[in-house]
């Protein structure tokens, strides 16, 4: 049985839209069936024809979607329609189609503001539907087990956790050159308040306490406008503070010229640490105090059930960011799929994230800016 | 529009036959209407109802499949079978299908044997259909970069080439535990003379030759059978000679304890070399006489066509196996697209291996086990 | 000719004094022929025997040492005094040396507090004598690679450092059981004001600034006492400010369980970035905006005369820790002998640390301990 | 007490020499105190002056060098005698040195011919002295600790051998254009019947029979010269049988554009495998069947004595090339040390190359030379 999705955005020329749909097409769970892929009708009925979709069920907008797709009968519905517009078109539409019944997947960060966010929540929580909010490097099968292993005691109480997140791209000023992507990632009015912390700080912090299972309490951050002209920061480090004691350094930056994309993070206990970085997202160091570095990988046969489920090809046959975010795509589908057949979810389907995430991400956007432009050195993490 | 698409074998439980269904849907240009995924009609209509494929498009022989389809109305008919049996059973289905008219995609090694494959290749010749072999390490992006980068004059006259495939997976007897993949593929009457040399060393082989652009003229080879029991080489090595002059090192095996699957080459030209290694796949090294070894990346933008037509995510995010695979599918449905509108194929597009490579890989696998049992030193390369 | 040299510290069983004595020896530029080696007249003595000196030149004190050392005829008397002893006899015998005519190279940090080193940069400059500060990073050829090319504007205006050193090896409360090194390491008596950030936090700054060619103007510092009982500060993050307006981060820490001694720093700037770990200590990365990043190595004939001026093995034959250390003894070497001489000295000799580099790096100490106590969130950094 | 020692060959301008006596220094074993640098009396003068050689000491012929220093007392007669001219003036010398008492430390490959080879082994045994041949490679710790993780079963019986030593240096016609070190490696008169297999594939050979614990049996060899116009093989690869059934492949080469001087070396077993490579040399990969490879790492502090004693500085700080190297002399003198003491020299310092790898190594090239020309597949390795 394949989920019925709907995608609101994600119209030709897009670039999330496209990487959502790829996730949800490799494990085959899903059929894309309708959409609003963009405000104009000649656009959206072209993309969705590109893309299978018929044309009556390629709307112009999110509210047609939500209220043609509702009336349709059960089996033709759409059971799950995933968001991938702008973060000031994130809100709304997520809340609409909880409240009439629609499962969600949702691109980080979940929304434009601190305050939508904890709405979001509780709309979340009383509409009782699934939600899943696309923070990918959890999907690696590697950061799961990063994860399962500190969970477990492998490295014994956390003491420290760095995690970097360098890109080169915004280097110059792009936002002026007619890009796209640039544009509105440096635009406060469709990204929020926050630029490179909002677009990959939220991923380095989620990352962060996903795999420690830590919560940040305070924070001291260092936002940056480097490039002249940007309207928002494009750099930033943060020192962190977790609620076990632990203390923590985030760096995110969109100006390491020459840098791509490489996530890296390392997490250090009372008895070894932990290594991932997602050139080479295959392979999960584990270290230890008096035995040699040990070489993790996806394929080993030694690892635990989070990545034995949530890869498909042999030892040693790399897959990378694609099969990451189909990851998300996958558990959630087995998670909706559970709950419409009033099974019980397996604990490697619920790994993905959620509105909690969410909040906490928001929390992180609102709070890391507070604090680079506070005098005050530590702030406490306050939602 | 969706090509229509039917499987022969990758019933429940096989290993390559999913990574093909994966590799077909990431592109979203295929729909999988119909297969003979067993010949146990129960068995073939459960693969199919899991695969969404309608209950009488699930046939238990190729030879119904073929039958049947061909009967259904054009628009309804299948266009491109999937062959992914074992190699006993490549030959038959493939001249079949072609010979009723459909287009093929059949897993490597081509053939049971070199005079199969001879004769296959007639048959895709005055079939006049389309026929990929997939020999999926030619699908990634930076493995063609380098062809391009060689073919370009980047690294002069090649001299050297050195390809390796170490395995480790086969160190053990594995046959003897009830292991599906090890039964067959150390099978003589499944996988044909040859183990390790069919299994791998064609893909050995076939990059080689794919990278250097060279073909080989004359072969030494030194082939093992290392696991007490086994019937079919599991290790080999290979002294080359190419029609250039250039000499090569193929080494493959599957005795390489602890080792997954990194596939490795290198090419040394008079100026330069070129390195890649599956490992980090989206990496292509680019060495010179006098200048630092440049770092060449996907996403680089400074790649040619043959890298930012394969491949779907930004700079930075890793594509592995999976969309390596998925480049062979994308590149056959452009094409077979672009034969059934009548249009030419981009050079990018028609860049996937067909019948030749196929002959070629077979004409190896006979060599390479008449070379080793030979006490001649250099034997002639002979098709 | 060869100098003849004296160590004070550095007897049986020392750690740092053996590395010095081998720096020394590779390139010949020395002669140990004094010492005082302990305040042990026996141990001092044996030191000396093992280490071919002769009794009457094995002293139980510096200032005898000195002393005795002054009264020999000039071609038989010591012309440099290595001291190598722990932190708090560094001022004492380096002040007494350079006023009684001796030429001085100094471990790190270099001094007890900041007003010690403030008042050992008046000794320096009066003395007319000159003066070593073994902060090794530099040695290396490819740092010094970096801080040329960044000097040059291959990178453009520097805009970021992230400058990292963690180690493992004090994880566990080491000093509770008898290890010499972690004994004084982590007491106050002895190493002053700072644990981590004197032993490697001081390294890991001076490394950003030399390479950079930027002073700090700012910092914002987290300095945690991570294992119960220890005195002093065992691990550090730091927040700085240029004053070029770049931003940095530096990272140090003693309880990265598992980790060795990886020091890494990476510079970006407007128009490329540079990135270099002690772990490939030949390899220096080049990244461009739009070029591939490169692989700049130690014997790749388009080096600078910095790199060829310090290596000593063809290409490909790994120089390391010792051979960095043994460069700022050679430069040191060459650059008195040219004093001796009264030749000038070459540019590539003259790239050791001295004084100021002492002086910036206890006043790092100082500040840095002083913010990690300061509710400030940025402290002006000052002498 | 340091051991006085006397170089032949090694003058100013040549290149290993130098390294020889880098070597020699950096545990401060022994004292240069004659050489016969050059056949010119004013350059050997010249020489030993820049080395702190007493002019009557710096001799102008072996022949002069080893029967003055016999005349002299014997506290202060030279008592190791280095040999580091091109291997046409290796036997001579070595014979001469031996026979008149002196230990001899020798430049690989160790003769011009293998009957030389096996003359000089008769000269070692009747002459009672200690001789020492620098293969380097076995002077790497992780080198030392794979022979003893192989000797002690850790991999099970060796059923594979991958040996590899690419550089690129003679990519073109160097020996043309007045280059010391290409024009006698090329010159059969100076370097013998073979280049590469003589300079570096000699090195290959001998890692993969001191790692693996094996012995050559039978070989099969591509012997190539790549460039117009030289005189002796360029590049090379050979399959190997070894004495267990193992077999083995060996890559030489001096042509692979690019490259440096990679030396890397696998060796797998029934159970798993070793490898390691000269870039990171401080480094060795341990693989399993079953678990995660791991980094074994020379500070670790579980590795055996063969690590423990012989390195210098703390784990995490690199050693390279000319530790290597130092190793080879260190063991050399301790083993000197030892015999002059009457005292037994200690396994780790006994694990020095001799005269029998010299004769294997000289076997080496001349069996693989005939094997290149030779129409048979296999030949036996014949000494």
């Amino acid at each position: 049985m394949k989920l019925k999705l709907a995608m609101i955005g994600g119209g030709q020329g897009a670039f999330i839209g496209a990487i959502h749909r790829i996730a949800s097409r490799i494990d085959d769970h899903y059929e894309l069936v309708a959409g609003a892929f963009s405000s104009n009708a000649e656009k959206s009925r072209a993309s969705g024809l590109a893309l299978g979709v018929s044309p009556d069920r390629a709307y112009t907008s999110y509210q047609e979607l939500i209220e043609k797709e509702k009336q349709l009968p059960e089996d033709e519905r759409v059971q799950v329609i995933s968001i991938v517009t702008p973060n000031h078109v994130h809100f709304e539409p997520t809340k609409l189609a909880l409240e009439n019944g629609f499962h969600v997947i949702l691109d980080k960060p979940m929304t434009f503001s601190l305050d939508e966010a904890k709405e979001l929540e509780k709309v979340v929580k009383s509409s009782g539907k699934l939600f899943c909010l696309t923070h990918t490097y959890t999907g690696y099968p590697m950061v799961k087990e990063a994860k399962q292993l500190i969970a477990s005691g492998k490295i014994g109480k956390v003491r420290k956790v760095y995690v970097e997140y360098p890109q080169g791209w915004l280097s110059t000023f792009l936002e002026g050159e007619d890009n796209k992507q640039a544009s509105w990632r440096t635009d406060p009015g469709k990204s929020g308040i926050a630029g490179a912390m909002g677009d990959i700080g939220t991923h380095a912090f989620n990352l962060a306490e996903y795999v420690s299972g830590l919560q940040t309490t305070k924070l001291n951050a260092d936002i940056n406008v480097v490039v002249e002209g940007r309207k928002l920061d494009d750099d930033g480090a943060v020192l962190l503070k977790y609620d076990n004691g632990a203390s923590g350094v985030l760096m995110a930056t969109q100006i390491a010229a020459g840098d791509e994309n490489n996530v890296k993070i390392r997490v250090y206990g009372e008895t070894g640490g932990i290594e991932w970085q997602q050139d080479i997202a295959n392979t999960l160091l584990v270290k230890y105090l008096d035995k040699p570095t040990e070489i993790w990988r996806t394929g080993g046969g030694y690892t635990s059930s989070f990545v034995t489920g949530n890869m498909r090809a042999p030892a040693g046959h790399p897959e990378g960011y694609l099969e990451a975010f189909a990851n998300l795509y996958k558990n959630f589908a087995l998670t909706v799929k559970a709950s419409i057949e009033g099974k019980e979810a397996e604990a490697v389907w619920l790994d993905f994230p959620g509105v909690e995430e969410g909040v906490r991400g928001m929390a992180f956007v609102e709070n890391v800016i507070a604090s680079g432009k506070s005098d005050k050195k530590w702030t406490d993490f306050v939602i």
